[in-house]
């Protein structure tokens, strides 16, 4: 049995700092990378590429809106065509920086109030897919059973279900929306739980106490909350305490 | 005999236009696509790749900059750190771009300020080169015997020395500055003969009407004057009268 | 009986033009002033509300969303605290660089996707409401009818109701989309037959031939189509000629 | 005998924090606002014009090159008309800001690399005051001495004379280079030492040990080093110890 568990990283941007990117590379088996459209820049992804190569961590390229101010988190009506290039322009920038540091993007993971968008719009999923192919060969998340990860079927690119780690679900196994209270999970052990259910049984116990079915390939843990570290640690101990093996979805 | 003629195309940028792509591109043989700092963006490069594709010209990376505003022509105080990675980013994401047209890159052309300020800067022009080198196997153009070339060459980087159709000289092989009056040339027949000069006998006549040498290995057009293709006609149509073969310098 | 004729102007952004704002400004009797989020710049601002100053033409804010590489005509989600501060920002700005003229800002008219969203989206619309009403004592531009005209009358904000002088109008009283043919009119005497109909008679002629009730202060020329200069001459020929004055809503 | 204390503050942009705001707005008497250019955002603005108001702190439109990526420290060869104009368009913006709740912007500080540039560049200098003057009434904050509070005299400008409070000075009264060792200093007690001799003597001791004369109005404090806190409240105390009046230097 196996699982990867992915972080969002080098989200930083100039000056401004976010996230603490060093322990979560140690924690993590993917790192989702910030690609300069709604988070970091040439040097922060030069950076965290470096940490992640020398921590062994496959590399995604973390694409999305253009839209520094609202980092990538507010719905954008982008016409097809520029969302393709848009979504090429930054995996084929994030390569170039990657292999500067001897490593190659492996995966693309769509960032924000994108990836929301294409778990259901079939347009903008086309698009993004249309982007992703162009570069290459690179595997694409998303949730399971979403639009994006069945037209990617279609295409024949390979999917990577993802699930989250420290999100409160549904009984339809959509998230609990942000706003709602209880949504976001806090506790650790609480948390790693969850984790080794994903990836032992393949269920998620929803909100409204269901046992969800939720077949996953990699665990998305926030690296922008203030207990980040604290979550990943926990599932990374639950995890191997319990003989599932941490690794890449791409290996 | 043999030279290449170049010009800037993909300088759109989302609703604003520059420039007459489609007309340069049947008449140049290299063609330096904005990246997106100084001017350009995903579609815009991905139209022009395309085009240029069609045309059988030679794409390169026209680098800058990042000043959207200033058009990438104001000096830029970057740390050598950022601007290397920054000209890596920039690159990368034009390859992906035109790999999604079936092409490749094969040049980097820095631009404006910055393009002027690594022909005596050696700080900035090591970190230029520096991105060049981690992106691949490309070939970098700037004026002969400027510092970038110079150390391109210690670093076995294929330099390609540039030359301007439509400036005006020193008698010391510099420019004349914009801000002088006469800097800019305007007559097709005086412009097309200065580049026969350059082409045959490797030498320009400079303001004072001295002779000066000046080897180069491409020309370059200006897109963005208003006359810019009746100019890169009469270019070409004189050259071909010559039987000088222009091609792109990288074949 | 009188009515207002505008226009939108300074969209130019750095080196990059847009439209003939000279010819404009002579024809048109307010102007509507990008403020630089989905175009212009300070500069552009400022040498456009002196051109407005110098014409006697009326200054409004063209306020928008923060999408340069868009024009603004993408829908976005931004959050009703960030837009109200995002149009309050750009009113500011502009008013500091019209007093710098000599001249005031009058009203405040919402760009492309903006002014769409808050038609019809009482959320957003409050929040541009209060963004205008922080600014200080200014009217609004928006469709006859719309959620945010009727809100700006519940607030006590001075509306003014807006008709576009080459749009085509359906039977409901909104317009054909962009995408439908021939939802564009091109034919100069056409369009001051329609503007002399709606400012005389408070009429226009629906795509499907029903005459529909549309009251109007001002009307709408798009000054970045081909023919605008030409429209707009026609429709001030046409008022003129039938002894309509033309006026700025606000005067 | 009194003097003035400041901070940069308003410099979070989006997603990104920066600096503990809510504290050195308790401990300074004058705050200056980043205006969108090299920092801040519109709701960052209206948020720290809220604080500071509530908290009695005079506000001041720090203004700066545009660019955000290199947060305002890297210079830049803008045009002086652009210069003017982006100056008048930040300080317009941020003064309909702070209108919106209630208070009034009352100075000017340039920020970075825009407030080195000036205190010898009398072009930008002047281009900066020519956006200050545009904008009203304002006082523009720099070094003693330097070439932009010589032409502020000129120009019958309000200049107010800064100090840097942890800044090791050379004996010729300008700063050590940040490049250098022991150009930052940050001992509270030493801290605290040089600004009262500062508010007292008006003479700082130079590294070299000398003593230099320095007039200054207001002593900076930066509020994104670590111990930013810790340095205020000290010079806050010992200022409060030897009855120096600490008050706004536009009271």
């Amino acid at each position: 049995m196996q699982i990867d568990v992915n972080a969002d990283v080098g989200e930083s941007f100039g000056q401004w700092t976010l996230g603490d990117d060093a322990a979560m590379l140690q924690l993590v088996t993917s790192a989702n990378v910030a690609c300069g459209f709604h988070a970091g820049d040439p040097s922060t992804a030069r950076r965290t590429c470096r940490a992640a190569a020398a921590a062994g961590v496959a590399i995604g390229a973390h694409v999305g809106y253009r839209d520094l101010q609202g980092f990538g988190r507010r719905a954008l009506d982008v016409d097809t065509d520029d969302l393709a290039d848009d979504v090429l322009y930054q995996i084929g920038a994030l390569t170039a920086i990657a292999r500067g540091e001897g490593v190659e993007v492996s995966y693309v993971k769509p960032h924000g109030a994108l990836y929301n968008r294409i778990a259901h719009d079939p347009v903008q999923a086309e698009a993004v897919l249309a982007g992703v192919v162009a570069a290459g060969d690179l595997a694409v998340v998303g949730p399971p059973g979403s639009v994006v990860l069945r037209l990617a079927d279609l295409r024949g690119i390979r999917k990577v279900r993802e699930g989250f780690a420290d999100r409160a679900y549904m009984s339809d196994g959509t998230l609990v929306p942000r706003s709602e209270p209880g949504s976001v999970l806090h506790d650790p052990a609480a948390v790693a739980d969850r984790v080794l259910r994903m990836a032992r049984e393949n269920t998620v116990i929803a909100a409204d106490g269901t046992v969800v079915p939720l077949e996953v390939d990699t665990v998305c843990v926030h690296g922008d909350s203030p207990g980040a570290v604290a979550l990943a640690r926990a599932i990374r101990d639950r995890l191997a305490d319990n003989a599932i093996d941490i690794r890449p979805h791409a290996a």
